[in-house]
């Protein structure tokens, strides 16, 4: 018998959060989750079984990355993404568009594609949509993404509109090209912060019925009211039997506000890149472990948290190791930031099910960016 | 009763090489050993867990880079040395003799002590004999190293004499400065590549009884052959029943060589330096993993090797992660490293037990060096 992909297990009465579940070859995902990023096919400083230990049900990987280095094809080569990297759960892809916009220089945009440079050797690049779907098909991720055009904020309305039209027929492109079974391909839904702009985007890729949606296109400057208020125009009018997945979202905050808002999935460099700056994630606030005030602090990064870096790691240590840029300060600090977040969805999910969501949040949010 | 801190559980018929154990307050230890190095306060890239998990049974720390950063009163405020870096095996500290003669610029040598520059900010510092037992006192180590001066290599008979005699002075210093207890204080056997200077340097040494010795001053850039012939003119005068260090020693040859001499202990930066190179040692020579020629070699590190890297990892994987410089890369390239000299150490003490040391290192030196 055919295994749903994804299933609504419980949907709160109270707020639009719900409850579910995503089935993959690699296993299954409870929603709503965090996934942690592996840009270049590693989380940075993380081994895949400190992952799993942490409780990290997918992770996410970049088509754009891979595609420059090491090349898709020595990924298939390999026996796939989850061979090559020995990652055993279920992985997702990020298409490449939103790295091209952000990352490569001298990019031009036509109905055909994205030329480029690499932002490794400045080499001449062409990604389009079927491009990023052969390419995603090679990586055998579980989840692929469409490949889009994401608009800047802020945007005038007639660009992002331009945009979000392109990105429409680009979809169409990406599942015409896409032909690998077992692989759930999502669109991903853009219009920047006009609510007309993401329901027509909306119901032009409902048209195309993926198995997901992606929510583009958000948090890349916009202040974060305007990102709650886009979520409440636009969800309602996204499928409920389908995963929404609001990419490139990790704080907290955030990630409360949007299952409270009915989305299912999330990702975000955040935590490992914070953690790279020496700061760590607590319920207070971020920490700046690295800084001078924690130099004699014996205590955990957090108080009362299970991690392995704070059941046996001070504070003191962990900033001697920054400060001497020892590796192991980074990876400590990741692991906890990691085990905060990946724990926070653990809270969410039984928040939801006892239905003391907004509790939930209320408390949480009374005493997060209090610290100090 | 009183647990004596070395025994000699067999000594080789057929050469010097013999079985032991140290008895220390965190333990014990198997030799002839290898010792991870954790210059400061970390085995780079390293976590305790890994370590114990690699059957590492003692590490060494710096004297010299700890006094520094973060200072030894704030690890000793910490808890001392095991519970600041978490490790609960047992610790070696060297002096920090070595390290200001090597990393210190414009240093100052008189009878008192050593005066330099701080490497880090430059900032004017003053190392003696009774301030580096102090150091290492607060750090609390199990087994610590006389304060000594290390002549370098090429160095003349008389600059050789005076340094040697030097170290003798000193070495009284540190015995009388010294008082913790449950710490075993070493002295280091001095004289360059001077068979009669290493005899003196041993002989008035040994009127110290000192709990075990260090054999300083080599591995220095001398040619190996000399760095055996010094060992087998000093070996047969130093005790049998206190351990021999050899320091700054660890390539496999070494390894193998010097315990048939007779040494019971090395230490050397060398395994976790060559992973931050690229390299991964095997038993045909050092494999340089970053190099394009195993860009699509899916074997691991080395066929048969049991460490987490080479059970889970391809040699093409782990180039990726170098070349792309994320730490994982470092990381399992150290892992399989140390597993690599930590197997070679018990291989070596399973030959002894059955006296065929001879033909193991035939057998070995046969492969080694043939890479490609």
């Amino acid at each position: 018998m055919h295994t749903q992909f994804f299933t609504v297990n419980y949907q709160s009465t109270k707020t639009m959060a719900r409850l579910g579940t995503i089935n993959t070859q690699h296993g299954q995902i409870q929603t709503p989750v965090f996934m942690p990023v592996g840009t270049q096919a590693t989380v940075k400083t993380m081994s895949p079984r400190e992952l799993y230990e942490l409780g990290a049900e997918i992770i996410l990987s970049n088509t754009y990355h891979l595609y420059l280095r090491p090349g898709h094809d020595l990924v298939a080569e390999a026996g796939g993404l989850h061979r090559f990297m020995n990652w055993n759960r279920p992985i997702l892809t990020d298409s490449g568009g939103f790295q091209v916009f952000s990352l490569a220089p001298l990019r031009k945009i036509t109905e055909e594609g994205v030329e480029f440079r690499s932002h490794l050797d400045g080499s001449k690049r062409f990604l389009s949509p079927e491009k990023s779907i052969q390419i995603q098909m090679a990586l055998g991720a579980d989840i692929i993404m469409a490949f889009d055009e994401c608009a800047p904020y802020p945007a005038d309305r007639e660009y992002v509109k331009r945009s979000k039209d392109l990105t429409t027929r680009w979809a169409r492109r990406c599942q015409a090209a896409h032909s690998r079974r077992g692989q759930a391909l999502f669109g991903i839904i853009q219009g920047g912060v006009y609510p007309d702009l993401r329901r027509e985007s909306a119901a032009e890729l409902l048209e195309l019925d993926f198995p997901g949606y992606g929510i583009g296109g958000l948090s890349v400057g916009e202040p974060k009211e305007l990102m709650y208020e886009v979520l409440e125009h636009l969800i309602p009018v996204m499928p409920v039997d389908k995963p929404r997945y609001l990419m490139g979202v990790g704080s907290p905050d955030c990630l409360i506000e949007g299952v409270m808002r009915g989305v299912d999935m999330f990702d975000c460099v955040w935590p490992t890149r914070l953690a790279r700056h020496g700061m760590a994630i607590t319920r207070r606030g971020n920490l700046p472990v690295r800084d001078n005030p924690y130099s004699r602090d014996f205590r955990p990064l957090e108080e009362g948290c299970t991690c392995y870096t704070c059941q046996n790691f001070t504070r003191a240590y962990i900033r001697h190791l920054i400060k001497a840029k020892e590796v192991l300060g980074i990876r400590l600090t990741t692991i906890h930031n990691l085990a905060f977040l990946i724990r926070l969805m653990e809270d969410i999910r039984q928040a939801i099910a006892e239905e003391r969501l907004e509790e939930f949040r209320n408390e949480f949010l009374s005493e997060y960016g209090r610290i100090r």
